[in-house]
């Protein structure tokens, strides 16, 4: 499963000091930790910063990008934001997110055949936030029309169910879990989950992401959007990898141990 | 899903000194703090006692339930044991195990039947160990057909369907879990599993157990034997059921994280 690092974000306060001051060293550092701690391509999103948000991105993107070499997953729904970041990206980008409301999307699957990228598209539309996991398949097929139609491929091509914090909509898990499955079914295209939406107002929030990103796992997901410091994180992704025979014969696991690196308890 | 403590087997030494030296005050504490820790049932195993397991069985079961108000899974495959074990458990006992072993169940079935008990089947058969999870579904009709012939009811009935450690058979895996959601269209009878089996011969066996936890309660489980005393396995427990909508509004899950009940990290 792809490990996206979540914590470039400027609705955190020291990430929206550190662009408001061009402090790269703390955008540094967060960028440097997570890919330490295991992240396979980091997040950067400034959207609470609606005036200046193309000029951030387009520092975030360089900022982060001299100190890691990863490909970053580009958030914003403003195609201004998303082109000013694509342009001074190296190698290939995500470009997080469009939906399927209705004539919204095509700037942006224009910038992401311009610019090659891969792309989130959320499965919802000008009706709102789906219920069912039929709707979202009906949804995610009307999105794969679109991407064909701009030329993007398949495997290029991340679809995310929604998940809402199952405090307040516990059925909702259900769907999002059969949306999860039912996408294998759709051809090479994937799925993608903002994992941390689950716990949104519990406590001990930690404790509700392992366990989703455990049952999450086994349902198949391909990519997560997640805090890899949560050392408690990357350590359930290792032993749920083990548990599923993903890492053949615990080997993995196995190393992982030997180095001291699955956490405390 | 029914948590069943598995500590009071005689092949912990710490156990196997106490039956020996008829000592009460040792598993009468074993059994308590299981039920603190959130044990509905607790197991009784002292089949490495082979000469005296009958006798041993009847002081178990009385010492046991001198100290906790619960009913117990008496664990054997040794019908003079089970039935030492029967004739002075108060309440509804459960017998664990029989296997579909042409001609060997019998006795088993007629003592469940005598003692009104319910009933652990092992989805084996005179073949050894199933590989798939259709062989285990022929096996699990077969036993099912059995306990009707043996008037047990389907409700009474908990099929095992063998977790094997993943270190070594790492297929095995993905057939039990197909084995345990293919249970509930089976009709009422419930699924079961010793949980731990799935670490053998791993480190942090814990870490390994959690993850195959949340895993099978969202497949559906109805019963595991764990050792509720490692408090990450309550705590993964609370978790998972909370975020599969088993808790309302994870009232409980709240309810656990202000009684301080939900570990350390």
């Amino acid at each position: 499963m792809l490990i996206i690092g979540e914590r470039i974000n400027s609705s955190r306060k020291t990430i929206d000091r550190a662009i408001e001051a061009r402090d790269a060293k703390v955008i540094q550092q967060e960028a440097k930790a997570q890919v330490e701690a295991g992240a396979q391509m980091l997040e950067v999103n400034c959207g609470t910063r609606i005036d200046t948000e193309p000029e951030d991105m387009a520092w975030l993107v360089k900022t982060v990008q001299g100190a890691v070499d990863r490909p970053l997953s580009i958030d914003s729904p403003n195609p201004k934001a998303i082109e000013a970041g694509l342009a001074v990206h190296k190698g290939r980008a995500m470009v997080n997110s469009i939906t399927a409301e209705a004539g919204r999307a095509g700037g942006i699957l224009q910038l992401v055949k311009k610019y090659n990228s891969q792309l989130v598209a959320l499965l919802m539309d000008e009706k709102g936030m789906p219920q069912t996991s039929e709707e979202r398949l009906a949804i995610a097929k009307k999105i794969m029309g679109l991407a064909t139609e701009y030329g993007i491929r398949e495997e290029d091509l991340y679809l995310d169910p929604l998940v809402r914090p199952v405090s307040t909509e516990p059925k909702q898990v259900g769907e999002v879990l059969k949306t999860i499955r039912s996408i294998r079914s759709l051809g090479r295209v994937k799925s993608i989950v903002g994992l941390s939406n689950i716990s949104f107002g519990l406590p001990r929030r930690s404790l509700i992401n392992r366990a989703f990103l455990a049952i999450v796992l086994e349902a198949g997901l391909d990519a997560a959007i997640i805090d890899p410091t949560d050392p408690e994180m990357i350590t359930t992704l290792k032993a749920t990898n083990a548990v599923l025979g993903k890492d053949e014969y615990c080997l993995e696991y196995i190393a992982a141990h030997r180095e001291g690196k699955l956490g405390e308890t």
